[in-house]
C-alpha cells in the first residue's frame, strides 16, 4: 500500500460516545447549562478525540511550513520572494510574531523548508525537507507534479504522527510562510467553491488596487490553463497549491491519524486542511478552525468546512500567529472538561437549568 | 474632599503619545502593516495606559465581587439565593469556572463579599466587605442608598489601586457572583439605554418563558417606582443597582486611577464599567470588554460604551470567567509590541506595506 493510502486508512471519526459522555459532564458541573458555550463543544470534541474525559492538551507544537511561488513573477505579492528566507532566519532566531505568540502560549514552533526558493544552509535549526525550489508558476501550468503533492502531504504528516509518538505532543498548530502564497490559496477556494475569483480574491500582505487586478487576472488564468477538477484534491493540489500546502493539509491528516487536535491558522493554512477534509472528511473532526482572517476568501473556505473559527481579531498574518493565540482557548476548553467540579461534587444546590 | 472625588480627580486619560509611538514601533515590525489586526490596537492601548512601549501586564488579578439581591423574591432567577454563598465557598476552594479559567491564564482571583446575604465565616478566604446583607427588592424602592453606592464603588476602587500598588498587580480582570443580579443589570442598561426592557431582558442562568415574562415585568415595576435619572449615575446604581455592581464600577475606576488596564467580564461586570464610565468618562480608556456574552442586553451596553469585546465565544457565566480568557489576549498584545523585532532590526526587506 502507498504511504498516503496507509495515512489514510489510519484515520477514524472522532468518538460520539466520549462526546455524550463529556457532554454530560459538562452539564452537571456548578455553572448553569450551557454558560460556557462554544467552550464547552469544543471541550467534548477533546473529549472524543482523545477517548477521554481529562482530555490533556498541555503540549503544544506549531509547524510553520513555508516554501515560495513560481508566480511571485507576476507581481502579486507586495513582498519580493527573499523575504521568505529572511522570515525563515527570523523564525530561527526567535525574533518574529509567531516566535512572540507560540512563547506567549507555551507552544513550540517547528520551520519546515517544504519548498523554499533559496537554500537554506544546513545548520539553520529548520526542518530540511525541501521538495524543490519553488513552485513552478501556475498561471503558465501545474504548480508541481501529483507525484510531488503527495509528497509533501506524506512528509507533513510524517512530521505530525512523528512529535506525537515520539515525543508526546498533544495539540497541533498549523501555519504557513510563503511570499505569494495567497494567490495559490485563493485559487484552491476558488476551484472547490466555484465562487468569482474576482469575490475570493484579497490584498494579501497589502497589495495595492493595480496588483489587486493583477491578482485576479493571474488566479483566472491559473484556473483556466489547469482546469482542476474539483472532486479530485490531489489534482487541486498539485495543478494551483504550493508546497507547504501540500505539507500543511498533510499535518491536519497527521493529526487526524495520531487522534491528537490541530489548529489551523488563516487563509493559507485553511487551504490546506480544505485539501485534508477533501480527501479524508472524517479529518475534520480532529479540526480546529483558529481565527477568522481578513483575507476576504477565507470566509468561503469556512463556508465550505463548516466549521467556526475561534477568534475573529481581524489578523491576517500567517506563520501559525492565530493558531497559537486560539491554542490556548482549545486548553481552557480541556481544563473546563476536566477541572470544573459537578453539583454534587461540590454540594452546590442543582435546579437543572 | 471626599473619598469619591479623590478618587475620580486622580483619574487621567491615557496618554496620547505613547499610543502614537507604539504605532510608530507596531508599524516598522517584521510582518505586513495592520496584519496582527485588533492585537495592534490593544497593544498601542496598553502603551498609552502604562506610558511605556514595553507594557508589562504579567502579574494578573482577577476580583470577583459577590452580592444579593432583594429582587430575588420576585421568583427571577433559575437558582435560589442560597446558591450565592455556596458558589463563594467553591471559589475558594478552587472548584468553579472562574478558579479554573483565572489558573489557566496565570490570573489570581480574589474574591469579594460586597453584599451576600447570609453570613460568611470570617475565616473564609475572602474579602470580606460586607456593605448589607443583600440588597433591599428594587421592584419595591431603591436598592440602596446613595451613601452605600459610594462607599461600594471607593470599597471596589480601593482594593485595586492597593493591589497595584503593593502587590504591583499589572492587569486587572473583573467578575460577578449574585444569584438575581442580571435584573438589575438590566434595570441600569434601561434606564441608561431607554430602549425597550423586553428587548433587553435575557434569560440570565437560564428562566423560563413564565419566569421571563415575569423578569420583565419586574424590571418594568422597578424602573417605574424608582425612575432612576439616567444623567445621575450613582441615581442609577442605587436605585435599580446592586452592592457587587457598585464594587465593579469602583474596580474600573481604581484601575484607571492606578493606570492599570482592566478587563471586564460580561453582562453584570459591564453594568459596572457602564456606572464606572458615565461618572468619569475618562476611565473608558482603561477598560477592556472581555467578551461578547449571550445576555441579550449586553448587546446594548456595548453600544452605550463604544468599545469592541475581544472574544466571542457564546458564554454566559459571569465570575470573571470571560475576563480570564481575554486577559491572555490582551498579555499577548503587550508582548506583540515588545517582542517582535523591526525590520531594521532583524534585516529583512520593508516594502513599506
Amino acid at each position: 500500500m502507498s504511504e498516503l493510502a496507509e495515512l489514510v486508512q489510519r484515520i477514524q471519526p472522532a468518538a460520539q460516545d466520549w462526546e455524550e459522555k463529556a457532554w454530560e459532564r459538562l452539564r452537571s458541573q456548578i455553572r448553569p447549562r450551557g454558560s460556557l458555550g462554544r467552550l464547552e463543544a469544543m471541550a467534548a470534541r477533546l473529549a472524543a478525540i482523545q477517548r477521554s474525559l481529562t482530555p490533556a492538551v498541555g503540549k503544544k507544537l506549531i509547524f510553520t511550513m513555508a516554501g515560495d511561488h513560481g508566480v511571485a513573477v507576476e507581481g502579486v505579492s507586495a513582498y519580493p520572494q527573499e523575504v521568505t528566507k529572511q522570515m525563515v532566519y527570523s523564525f530561527t532566531q526567535g525574533w518574529a510574531s509567531i516566535n512572540v505568540l507560540a512563547r506567549h502560549v507555551g507552544a513550540d514552533v517547528r520551520v519546515v523548508d517544504c519548498g523554499v526558493a533559496e537554500d537554506l544552509p544546513g545548520d539553520w535549526p529548520v526542518v530540511h525537507r525541501k521538495l524543490a525550489k519553488g513552485t513552478a508558476n501556475i498561471a503558465d501550468g501545474p504548480a508541481m507534479s501529483r507525484r510531488e503533492a503527495i509528497a509533501g502531504i506524506v512528509m507533513g504528516a510524517q512530521l505530525v504522527v512523528d512529535a506525537a509518538d515520539q515525543e508526546g505532543v498533544q495539540l497541533f498548530g498549523t501555519g504557513d510562510m510563503g511570499i505569494a502564497n495567497t494567490t495559490p490559496s485563493t485559487a484552491i477556494v476558488a476551484a472547490f467553491s466555484g465562487k468569482s475569483i474576482a469575490a475570493l480574491t484579497g490584498r494579501g500582505t497589502g497589495i495595492d488596487d493595480e496588483a489587486l487586478k493583477r491578482k485576479i487576472v493571474v488566479i483566472e488564468k491559473a484556473l483556466t490553463i489547469n482546469r482542476p477538477d474539483p472532486e479530485d484534491p490531489l489534482e487541486v493540489l498539485s495543478k494551483v497549491g504550493g508546497y507547504e500546502i501540500a505539507a500543511l493539509a498533510g499535518a491536519v491528516l497527521g493529526a487526524a491519524a495520531a487522534k491528537a487536535p490541530v489548529v489551523c491558522d488563516g487563509f493559507i493554512a485553511t487551504a490546506g486542511a480544505l485539501i485534508a477534509c477533501r480527501l479524508v472528511p472524517a479529518a475534520r473532526d480532529y479540526l480546529f478552525i483558529s481565527h477568522r482572517s481578513q483575507e476576504i476568501g477565507h470566509a468561503a473556505m469556512i463556508e465550505l468546512l463548516e466549521l467556526t473559527p475561534i477568534l475573529d481579531l481581524e489578523m491576517r498574518l500567517g506563520e501559525g500567529t492565530g493558531s497559537a493565540l486560539a491554542m490556548n482557548i482549545v486548553e481552557a476548553a480541556a481544563k473546563v472538561l476536566s477541572e470544573i467540579k459537578t453539583f454534587a461534587e461540590a454540594g452546590v444546590t442543582d435546579t437543572g437549568c
